[in-house]
């Protein structure tokens, strides 16, 4: 039975730090892409090729590698056929997080222990299907059993939030449901899309956004309407981190010409996105609101697929480790004002591990808890040896016992089974570190580590409770 | 014994998995750099210098190390007083590669079992020397011993493959050895030799290269010339990824500045380069072989030594890990012709590990297959432990069960048990995953995993049999 | 008991190994940051913070994550708090050097068992406080107790070198305590207080320094100057590596700018440090003095803090690893003249581990020894598994029985214990080797390598005795 009660726990005291302190503790899942409509509508599943695949571009890209056609991954082949090819590329996928998610998700929702593979992907299909139709198995369902105490999702400044405004009105669900400020359209200035995307804004806001001043009040008034509605973070979106500072000036110039639809250079582009980063932050700061930099993307970058598919299909990659003088130029911007938000630093180029836990480590931390953060392992290195690579350099430059631990990033809602896989990964670290003679087996401190860590410090860092 | 039957297998599952399923597959060796004239005529040696420190410069690079003069490591010393420094060396190299790669070949091509050290260097040179006198330790001895399927050379676009052809015309001689398609010489512009070069490129193949219609159409004539001779790899080194598109009247003028002496600047290089790159790659594609990339090469970065010993003599290094926009640029704008090839990439610097796996899961598959592939931790990185992170980062974004594993890079016949070691390391991963319970016992999928990786996903990637 | 016999020693063979050869070999520490008058004088020590947390920006930052008041960090707040501060923060530190370093430091200096928290920090304190008290706890005491052969210190060109001096009258103290040379203030052009620190540096040597051949001779003079003292090696803390060659006529306009006052570009400052680093070079070779070149940092990221506490107090970070090509063109330049010293590269970016290793190789070794050498893990990589990262890097593309081993870098006298620390991981790399059957049991190239990398290389590559 691959997923039984020690899997992944190599010591004993990885067992009982697992077992005693961290399996029981609820779920604070900070950051994900789960559309607050399925909650609020509490959403049903027809089977399991909806949930699994509908809009997991982590298994289209392993079922893509086996050359399977795209019209039996995304397209408009039966639900069935899709499973099936899932099937037949899982077995290939060893040492691929996928396989131990895969195997998580339907030993804790589906309560099956076989291991898929060609030979028994219908009977599991069946089995499958079968428990969607229970009860529990609503997006609610889902939720409830997986002991979520707060859910942040993933919205536009000019979302109206009305599903998270139902969510909260039903005092039945105990969950918290919050929105966080995603503003990436706002700063795209050499995307398609912008110029119709600042009108939209200026629309919802009601402000005069044909300059920066305007923008700014627009993101403002946005941010002040979200954080009434409860959300606790902001999330930037960079392919690549930069710090040029221009003036409000010099980047309503730019603004004009990308609003006339002429083209914008780089530089300028770099210029108007630190000017409207330095204005969010400072906004952060001000409204007590987290500011999460994710970097280090380079998006779409298979014309082809992406003009059939669109965004967020698949065809994402690192880019090369670039950008820390930009990292620390923004940060260090920020707090000579005294307008650093509490930040989380995510890079997706695992070589960037390191500098992002000394960039940390360079801004000390207040009320008794640390500042600047370096996120948990995001994306493709959202595996175990990528979680300890993170957990390790977190470890080695900055102290473990301050960390907010692990978030799903998942548009499915039964990815809660990664914050169980992350777990017992980190008890399996501490039990080797004590195993190994590395740490004392002090009961205390260790439960202290694991409870904040795996929970308690998300909760203090995102004003839970 | 060093090399023992469980040599680098910790498991018993990795002991059963390497013996029962990796052991005896056939060898499928896509890459390499020994000379066709050596099979064709057969080739012995003299000794075991000549065979071991004639052209290896991983040898000679740690022989310098500790300080020997260059006329005992390349210069006109006997061939003893050279294999003695190799001797009094190797012991210092704990850690190393070339400690295993050495010892597997005492073990395997001359069934010694000592350890080399200063002190028994003198019997070990006898030993080998005597060895070599033996009938199948010729150059097809040492192949078919080594149970080689496929050789795949590197050849210049100007080769005459005359001696591809003999040992084709050879029916006594079961190995496929087949030419590889390497350009270099026609895309190096900024070059000493560029002129000289295209000079023979249109004697060659009788084109007139004045222009880049010219040098595509000399190219493209040179490829079909080699994929007559059963040419399935063709082989880019680049110094550094690049991708600066441009047109074919630039890149005219770019070649005429060359052809007439005049220095060209890295810019121009660039543009000039990627034109070759897409014709090449559209030939490839059109004609079925398999494009290698490699880059992040720093060569030649020792002046003095590379004037006295010219080059590819151990003087080259990583360059700091940069071009991932590059690399997705250049595979985009094929695939977007629907002309992208059969990929490999490779990059000389470790950190581009994760990249250039994301990289590949970019480029879906076709009939069943994986079309980019991350190639074998390459040159500095073909070592235990970079084997380990190559495959581990491979797992960890694509499915493992589809890379077509090992190859040896090397200019040297012995080095057929790089495969060997290979095998170990990668049964050892596996065993260690299976009895860590991150994978199930599946023998059926393991095996398909280990026959794949080992030798049967390249017959298939580069259409052998 | 965390600080035992067998702490970090894994297996049977890393014990041997550690007790048989490591432990008890003099340690060379050529690189620290110790101030020689405190050995000259013989500094005592009022208490444990003012030996722990005095100067040890380390620790700072470790406590800073924990959000305590600058004030009980580095402020005016009595001792005790200070100390109790770091208790709080410390057992959060799990998997951090700074756990075992302190650990280390209580069980050899002050022989405490117990690990350090809240609830027995008022305890240690006093503890540690009375051990002060001892006669053998001056520094020289310390010095003598941790069996220190010589210390390499960090001095400025026109430092008097008058402690050192002091201490070498001295015959009853036996540790050799020599000057490093480390002209960073004479190369930084484009930093505050370049044109006041160049006017000191004429005055001291006596030399007309307006332009470039006066810097150069009075660098000549300091060093040789150094060098009467025993001065062993140099060091150049670079930000970025830079190669950026120019002529001497260039690097005098750009000298007269920056002596006039006026801004120094980012190109212009290359030039004049590539010209200064080259100068320097050539004096290194002639006079043998060893070369060290630490690179890729960023200083001084948070600005408020640096101006509230000024340089080197915990707020710098990793820069994005680049320079590779930088490094190489600086190597070679020099080599081309016969004028490349012995020399010892650090990058901050683990990312630059193989890189660095690669650049090594590249230039052969002298006199039976390696010349350019690839330095111990470096500050923010001082960690268990940054130096076995370093070490296995090393091993990989060199022979790991050259590696000239640890150095402190400390502000501290305390920090000795980190050869300790340093010869356990490196026996205990060892030990697994040999226990996984990758390097033969042959106990005499075993004690060569632990003797050479914890000891007699470092003295032989520095020429101690």
């Amino acid at each position: 039975m691959l997923i039984n009660d020690n899997f992944l726990l190599k010591t004993e005291t990885a067992r009982r730090l697992y077992h005693s302190y961290a399996e029981n503790l609820p779920i604070i899942d900070y950051h994900c892409h789960i559309p607050p409509r399925d909650i609020a509508e509490d959403k049903r599943f027809s089977d399991i090729t909806e949930v699994w695949l509908g809009g997991d571009h982590y298994k289209w890209r392993l079922i893509r590698m086996t050359g399977a056609p795209e019209s039996e991954i995304t397209g408009d082949c039966d639900p069935k056929t899709k499973f099936l090819r899932f099937a037949e590329a899982l077995p290939q996928a060893i040492g691929n997080p996928m396989y131990h998610w895969t195997h998580l998700e339907l030993k804790r929702y589906f309560g099956c222990d076989l291991t898929l593979n060609p030979e028994n992907a219908e009977e599991i299909y069946s089995l499958c299907n079968n428990a969607l139709k229970r009860d529990d198995m609503s997006a609610r369902g889902i939720i409830r059993r997986s002991n979520v105490r707060m859910i942040g999702t993933t919205d536009d400044p000019t979302d109206s939030l009305e599903w998270h405004e139902k969510i909260a009105e039903d005092k039945t669900f105990e969950t918290l449901v919050l929105p966080s400020f995603r503003p990436d359209n706002a700063l795209n200035i050499d995307k398609p899309g912008f110029a119709d995307y600042i009108k939209k804004l200026g629309d919802v806001s009601d402000t005069d956004v044909s300059n920066i001043s305007g923008i700014k009040k627009a993101l403002s008034l946005r941010l002040e309407f979200f954080a009434k509605h409860g959300c606790r973070a902001a999330d930037h979106g960079l392919d690549r981190a930069v710090f040029s500072p221009a003036t409000d000036n010099e980047a309503d110039e730019i603004l004009k010409k990308a609003l006339s639809g002429k083209p914008i250079s780089r530089e300028e582009a770099d210029k108007y996105i630190t000017v409207m980063l330095l204005h969010c932050g400072r906004e952060y700061s001000r409204l007590g609101i987290v500011m999460q930099l994710h970097y280090n993307c380079q998006r779409r970058v298979n014309s082809r697929y992406t003009e059939m598919l669109g965004a967020d299909t698949g065809f994402d990659c690192i880019r090369t480790n670039d950008g820390g003088s930009a990292v620390t130029g923004l940060l260090n911007a920020l707090d000579c004002e005294n307008a650093l938000p509490k930040t989380v630093l995510y890079s997706l180029n695992p070589a960037d591990n390191e500098l992002l836990d000394s960039v940390a480590g360079s801004f000390p931390g207040e009320d008794g808890f640390m500042k600047v953060q370096h996120g948990a392992a995001w994306w493709f290195n959202d595996t175990k040896s990528g979680m300890e690579a993170q957990l390790k350099s977190f470890a080695n430059l900055l102290p473990l016992g301050q960390f907010i631990g692990m978030l799903t990033d998942s548009r499915s809602l039964l990815s809660y089974t990664r914050h169980e896989y992350f777990r017992r990964i980190f008890c399996n670290l501490l039990g080797e570190w004590v195993e190994n003679g590395e740490y004392p087996a002090d009961e205390n401190s260790l439960k202290k580590i694991v409870e904040g860590v795996c929970c308690k410090n998300a909760m203090r860092f995102f004003g839970i409770e």
